[in-house]
């Protein structure tokens, strides 16, 4: 889909994903490591009680799943940032995180009638339909050509 | 250092890390497959005319510096998010980078005498000294216990 297939109000969901302790050691150990993020024993003493996935894991979990969802990828054009990234609660070892998407603005771009700029509400949801996390995505959209 | 160390205004910079073209490959190639990012055809053809690091990538390349710099570290007891992330220039291989932080606020928890919020603004430089992103983290830190 382009940038005009996605008007304001656009909902969508993403397929599921399951992050595993070796995956949250996995990435932790490269990208993040805290002790509550790779250490088992560390954890316990830590605000959590136990090993939980970094934010940025969680994170790129999530894009991944949005990108796979096949919404915008084919559009895309990159992106000048993000918003309002919210970690709510722990993601353990095992969950399954899931995304909902809606689209909170629109707006073609100016000076480039190629493309608009596309800001999508993302939530991340685990297998007890808590929400986890959220972000706000600023994605840069081809137009349709007419 | 912990939370009381940390005032409004403090600044501070990290080590710096290059980002090679393996690794560019190895990041986006497991969390943001996106063409501009994994295949050198298809980046000729997109808006950067040449392969640039993923965004995540060059935040989680930037907080493991501002990790290992050991401002915060110590004291750290997670991050309820993060704001204003913002990918101003792209990040191509071979790019190094380096990361400045100053503190935005700094405010005592009103329930829990053991921590703090801080705000820190961090700015991405890569060795031109051209800032190539930033972002503010927000992070729950131990206060010195008196």
């Amino acid at each position: 889909m382009y940038f005009d297939d996605l008007p304001v109000g656009f909902t969508f969901e993403t397929g599921s994903s399951t992050v595993s302790l070796e995956d949250i050691y996995e990435f932790a150990g490269k990208w993040d490591p805290q002790p509550f993020h790779i250490d088992p024993e560390a954890a316990k003493s830590s605000p959590y009680g136990r090993i939980i996935a970094s934010g940025f894991h969680t994170i790129t979990v999530a894009f991944v799943l949005i990108l796979d969802s096949d919404i915008w990828t084919e559009a895309s054009m990159g992106s000048p940032g993000m918003d309002n990234i919210g970690w709510i609660k722990p993601v353990y070892p095992g969950d399954t995180l899931r995304v909902t998407g809606e689209v909170l603005s629109a707006e073609p771009s100016a000076s480039r009638p190629d493309r608009g700029r596309t800001r999508i509400r993302y939530k991340i949801y685990n297998q007890s339909d808590d929400q986890v996390a959220e972000f706000t995505g600023i994605h840069l959209l081809r137009r349709k050509q007419v």
